[in-house]
């Protein structure tokens, strides 16, 4: 048996709030049904958020009662604090996500305030999630960058990154939101993080703005991280870079990896159906390279040379 | 001084030739003279291929007599025989490049012979080109996979790539036609090639049909590559999967050199630029994730901030 890598997949929740159009909690529910017959267990299917503030979420608890429950799939929901933790547990979430950021300026402006304010505010949640045995995911955003102000220094990510493991995330997934990194950064990065928290802690979460995801991934996998978040079809776009390029495609990782003799254990041509699926919803054009070329080669090729 | 790497700019003929829109030759050397502005040093201009069978690539001695010359500079041209040769050396080419493939099934279908043929046919023009003093660029394509066959035997890449480094070719560039290979394979490959031709005589030339360029030329940079194709805003799609994308974009390249503190010599504002320009003559959409961010950043960001 081969080695396995694990992909959280993030693309109906980071992909489509990220989207200009929403869709309706039944769609969502089709497109996580979908993901889970390619072959996903790991599935991130809204966010407990004000949908005044992120309509593209509204109806995460319709999502999730749609959904096939079995023991193998764990479905996670965001929430920014203790109402939206309550909500994701009256909905029967397998796991909740907490988000914060390695940037001071980025915190401030995104959800209005520090690093340490926003960690506080967790602690309460955390403490519902373990009266419940709801295991926790912690992300940190901006961690080789920020919009704003652009380098983020390697020891602050640590710092916010031990911080979410100590007040108990299981896993802390490593956001590079705004695709600035490149692979030698994300070393760097790694090598710091790994002096604090067990490597079977950390996930990595790139966007391909400038297309140095996949590169990104294969650093991180060389320096033993083995979950990885990623975006059917490449979902989302870069709200910092109207028009930039979104979340790593899951189908170029599942490609990558299951290359590399890694088990995904993804299906990927379900998976790209599952991607045409959501893109004809939201009219858009898929940003995942392996997509494209699948369905060409199923495009020119006979049936049986396919 | 950081080390550097010496980028190849293939976008004005590998590029080109792959695009439906077929452009004057005073305009494929406005572009390339952009691409010299932007710090590009080694330009493949043109090939001397029938205009019947490539017009794309017709009037490529109008394009080297338009160009700026200047001892830093190396304009390559492709040429597929000894009349092509001919044309070559009287356009003042610096340098020329000869094609084959490790795979014989494209070989047949695609210049109508075998590997072995293709090298005898190459005999005369190196002869020809070592009596000119002209320095002979060697490709060898589907190097990771052959849109007819599927897997292609390392040994027989190594194979051909060693004949044609016999035959006096001073740069043999691998390239992976296809967009099939991973970094393993690449890893795999190249191993393989060094132990019959010196790392310093080798390029590498990936096309992004599944997005693995850039993890691609990593991977080659790491085994000691320092010589890598690539083409201005991803020009050129993949004839084997239309619709696919083509060659690695140069933004991409340069991007992850420059952020590896490895020297390109090239400004990465003016190479986007020059890529701005081709796409508008051509129609089309940049492939270069690079340069969409970069013109959403500039469009975003107040001139202060730029």
């Amino acid at each position: 048996m081969s080695e396995a890598v694990r992909l959280v997949e993030v693309g109906a929740r980071d992909g489509l709030q990220n989207e200009a159009r929403t869709l309706a909690p039944s769609v969502r529910a089709e497109l996580i049904g979908r993901l889970v017959e390619a072959g996903l267990r790991h599935i991130e299917a809204g966010a407990f958020v004000s949908p005044r503030w992120v309509p593209q979420m509204a109806g995460t608890d319709e999502v999730l009662a749609r959904l096939p429950k079995r023991p193998d799939l764990t479905y996670s929901v965001l929430v920014p604090n203790e109402r939206g933790m309550s909500a994701a547990l009256a909905a029967g979430a397998d796991e909740v996500a907490v988000f914060t950021a390695a940037s001071e300026t980025f915190n401030r402006r995104n959800i209005n305030c520090s690093i340490a304010e926003s960690l506080a505010r967790f602690e309460p949640v955390l403490a519902q999630a373990r009266e419940h045995g709801v295991p926790v995911r912690g992300y940190v955003s901006c961690v080789l960058g920020c919009p704003y102000d652009g380098a983020v220094p390697v020891a602050q990510v640590v710092r916010t990154a031990s911080a979410l493991a100590r007040l108990g995330c299981h896993e802390i997934s490593l956001g590079d939101t705004i695709g600035a990194g490149v692979p030698s950064a994300v070393k760097t990065l790694l090598a710091a993080c790994v002096t604090d928290i067990p490597v079977q802690r950390l996930a990595v979460h790139f966007h391909d703005t400038r297309g140095m995801a996949v590169a990104n991934c294969l650093t991180a996998l060389e320096q033993g991280v083995r979950v990885f978040d990623s975006s059917v079809s490449g979902l989302g776009g870069c709200p910092y870079s109207p028009g930039a390029t979104g979340n790593v495609a899951s189908e170029e990782l599942v490609y990558l990896f299951e290359g590399l003799g890694l088990d995904t254990g993804v299906d990927l041509d379900r998976l790209v159906a599952a991607g045409g699926f959501v893109d004809q919803h939201l009219g858009r054009v898929t940003q995942s390279r392996v997509a494209r070329a699948r369905r060409a080669d199923n495009t020119t090729k006979n049936p049986e040379e396919r």
